[in-house]
């Protein structure tokens, strides 16, 4: 039952499946079936959070939680599992319904990045942690590798400024918008201007805090606009 | 090298440390030492959502994605963590520096979910996989006999309209404020307006989506300054 294009697939990740319907499902976009490839997005995409943050632990040991929580979201992001699925050739193997055959989802970064997580539950649930470990670690190896240590001790803040002092634009704005709760449990709504774009906003359980994820959000649009 | 607190502990979590190394470091608050429960913190996060969500996986097959990531992220959020805390009586047991333990640290929401999510990482460490799920499933026992099934089949924009309705509060409205990126591959930026509260943002790859999102945070917002 399974295609040409499923078949390479199955090579290209290394894994043989016993049951051959977890692929299958794993590739089947909501437009195509029913029983499509979202419940195991949901399920690959907490597999794919930890197998990358146990690497992160165990392979920077000295890192903060902090750099370890931004390398890790680079890692996992959108954009990142769509380029693996090109590597894969995932395109190929796709399930679609035919409108959105028609539109090019094939090509489409969101539904890419759902396969690939869909795929490491497929894994998962076909061989268990240990395969899908493997898995992960394979697809992510020349990218765990290639972790830029200059970059990694930065925090957003310090990031976002160095971002927009290189493109010679005004600096970022930070102000508190709301504090909220009882003395001993206060959260701060910090919200990041930066010029030319809407501005983000981001909540924390301090002023310091709120204000890194916020600058972290800018970032990652102005990052994403830049792609 | 344990305090009786710790002793406790260890016998309410059903877990003996081998390394008993590992506990000490979950329970140690930043304001203590260098040698704390940040990184922990981070690997156990990852870990709760991975066990809560293939629990939820497993144990509700016919719910849709969106369904299995709102029931999760109530059962994951630092207000259900930080009463797991109390069930526990951790805040006895936690390692505090001169300044929050004046300051009341070991009653703060944060501070205790904190130190929730690194025991989770520790027992990992300590004993594997299989322990930790026990653990977490342990945990959550209650948690997860007790899910509303009537509340569960119910998106987030139908919620934040019965929540308004209920108290009589005018309806939210929502405002596509930006789409950007090539034709087949776009990004909606949402705002969901609700009185009285400040606007809240959300992105995704449909609008439908969006909105979904920033009604979700919104209801998360109203339902906090309830708790």
């Amino acid at each position: 039952m399974m295609t040409t294009a499923q078949k390479r697939l199955e090579q290209r990740l290394g894994h043989t499946f016993n049951r051959p319907a977890l692929l299958q499902q794993a590739l089947t976009h909501r437009s195509a079936a029913s029983e499509n490839n979202e419940r195991l997005e949901f399920l690959g995409d907490s597999l794919l959070n930890f197998i990358i943050g146990e690497a992160l632990f165990k392979g920077f040991g000295r890192l903060p939680e902090g750099d370890l929580s931004r390398i890790r979201a680079h890692l996992v992001k959108g954009d990142t599992l769509a380029e693996i699925a090109r590597e894969l050739d995932l395109s190929d193997a796709l399930i679609l319904g035919g409108g959105e055959l028609k539109s090019g989802g094939y090509r489409r970064n969101s539904i890419l990045a759902d396969a690939v997580e869909a795929l490491i539950a497929a894994v998962y649930l076909d061989a268990g942690m240990d395969a899908c470990r493997d898995l992960v670690l394979r697809l992510y190896d020349q990218r765990l590798q290639n972790l830029d240590p200059r970059k990694m001790g930065k925090d957003p803040k310090t990031r976002l400024q160095e971002w927009l002092q290189k493109r010679r634009e005004p600096l970022p704005e930070y102000e508190v918008v709301n504090v909220s709760g009882p003395a001993h449990d206060q959260t701060f709504d910090v919200v990041c201007k930066v010029a030319g774009q809407p501005p983000v906003q981001a909540r924390a359980g301090s002023r310091r805090k709120a204000e890194q994820l916020a600058a972290e959000k800018a970032l990652d649009r102005l990052e994403g606009d830049n792609d």
